[in-house]
């Protein structure tokens, strides 16, 4: 249950997987954006020098606003989400952890770590038997999403009982926002996490957030101690997630992105049956067929061990991974074409 | 005891402190080497892509050639040693943590979020009473070096009742290499802290390492979870750590500058007892207006709550650095000689 597990976005796997694949590869087994927030060029103290601790709290008031936390004492930058996991799981004593799942399996994982009995389950009421609960909202990899007053109720129940809820909002930059639940958490009883990779396309920075109550923030801070976020983070951070034209502009372009690949895919008779507008979730019996056929043409999906009809497919970066998208598509469902002639 | 306090390398408190000191400030509140390992341009993937895991590895190979660890296997790379320590304290079960000090104010309060009842000792030997001991080896701020030997034994004596030894080596890069116990983790029953920001003059890019037994350094690894460390930090640790002429030709110029600031402080009346390359330490009478008397001038020192006699400077980083320091020593110390000539 704590070894790590593959989540897509590696491309030494990829290499492994298909070695006659022609390069560069294209990556779509992400749901990182490919169109990363403009670079810049870094002073030179931003690597020098230890981060200034004025300079992190601008960073933590930037993702308050940013993400609708009530105020910056509710917000706890870390490098990366992906550290905060068995830290936020830890922040209840060991127990019954259930996760809302199929969904990313860091979090089971980190809930073992912490030291609870870990199960998925597929239904929200079930929820309410744990101490621990986690959500990923909207869920990676389906795009399900949960409505703010369930997560509110289901959060205050926890609470009430010395329990804990986490809401994973990797992907809620480009959710519904009136299902976020960063502005509740005063209430108590449950922790939201903030991803800043995903969205501003820069997962190799390395910067994440959980917003909660404010004694659960200061604990998870003192966790993290002095220094938590590099200075490339610190830069990148206040400077995009302070920029909403960009964000503004961001969401809308996605959104016809997402809506492209659609098209795309169902024209070569792939159904689209979720996802957000970073990556479209995909049930087919051709998967497997799928994953191959475009692996061999360098473009890496994501598959799952849960479910071999299921795949994640995130979106082609420019006009020539388009291109080579669809030119792989239209190979591989006229193979599939062939298959069936010959079968029929 | 959970409170972050401070460690120097705030010019923002200094800015606090002397908000009529010239500009730009001279930092020698840290022991960060002020000469970085020469910056580069990054790969725009190190930004944007998760860090792949093959270059994670290299790195980890690189740090276990690089500080004398027996494999790969034994090191554990991390954001910082800073967010290392809580998890290193918490592998022995809550009990009594012994602190040779005075030392960083950081480990202390590791242990206490730990669980443990903490306590500082100046004795090596009251080490033996605890269940977590911690050395800083070299010392900071003073330089003490405790030798290979003595730790070993002490480690051993700690495992054998199911303790721990942590050996912070952050400045080891300029320490007795022979004293080092890198090499030694696979006997069980401690773990090396090392950092690499302070060295390499790239204290932003977060960059540390836990040394450990296999079974303890996958523990901790599987603690920070997949992509611990950033691209940035991933392409600086994997160049500098292999650059070994660059890491030689800077030890010989440390130990010159540390000389050349000896003799400057000498010359002025103050004696320096101690330090590393890295850094100088100073007990003098004298400390609280050797520290105002340099803070006017925009050059700040590292003082220290728990002795108002003990001062830690860093070294300049630049000629123009030089040659204020030096301006600011002696206006200091004239003012001192016409203070005792009023006086006597």
């Amino acid at each position: 249950m704590t070894a790590v597990v593959d989540h897509g976005g590696s491309l030494g796997r990829a290499a492994a997987l298909f070695p006659h694949a022609p390069l560069p590869w294209i990556d779509l087994s992400t749901g990182i954006n490919p169109h990363s927030y403009p670079l810049f060029d870094l002073p030179a103290t931003a690597l020098s020098r230890l981060p200034e601790p004025g300079r992190a709290r601008e960073l933590g008031a930037i993702a308050a606003s940013a993400y609708g936390a009530p105020s910056v004492v509710n917000v706890v930058s870390a490098p990366g989400t992906q550290i905060l996991l068995p830290r936020v799981a830890s922040l209840v004593k060991p127990g019954r952890a259930l996760v809302l799942g199929p969904t990313y399996a860091e979090h089971a994982r980190a809930c073992a770590i912490a030291g609870h009995a870990v199960s998925e389950v597929s239904d929200f009421e079930a929820l309410y038997d744990s101490d621990l609960a986690v959500i990923v909202n909207p869920n990676n990899p389906d795009g399900r999403v949960t409505g703010r007053k369930k997560l509110l109720d289901l959060a205050a129940a926890l609470h009430a009982k010395g329990g804990l809820l986490v809401v994973d909002e990797a992907f809620m930059d480009v959710g519904p926002q009136a299902e976020r639940v960063d502005g509740d958490v005063g209430q108590g009883g449950f922790v939201v996490l903030r991803s800043f990779g995903k969205f501003f396309g820069l997962a190799g920075v390395r910067l994440g957030f959980a917003i909660a109550a404010e004694s659960t923030a200061a604990r998870l801070d003192a966790e993290l101690g002095p220094w938590a976020v590099a200075g490339p983070a610190l830069e990148y951070g206040i400077k995009a997630l302070g920029d909403t034209s960009w964000q503004a502009a961001m969401r809308d372009r996605l959104d016809e992105e997402a809506l492209r690949l659609d098209v795309l895919l169902v024209k070569h008779g792939v159904i689209v049956s979720g996802g957000t507008s970073l990556f479209r979730f995909v049930k087919t019996p051709h998967a497997a067929s799928l994953f191959t056929g475009l692996g061999e043409k360098g473009i890496l999906l994501r598959n799952f061990t849960w479910d071999a009809s299921a795949l994640r497919i995130g979106l082609p970066g420019s006009d020539t991974e388009w291109h080579r998208l669809e030119q792989a598509l239209g190979a591989w469902a006229k193979r599939a074409e062939n298959r069936t002639e010959v079968r029929s």
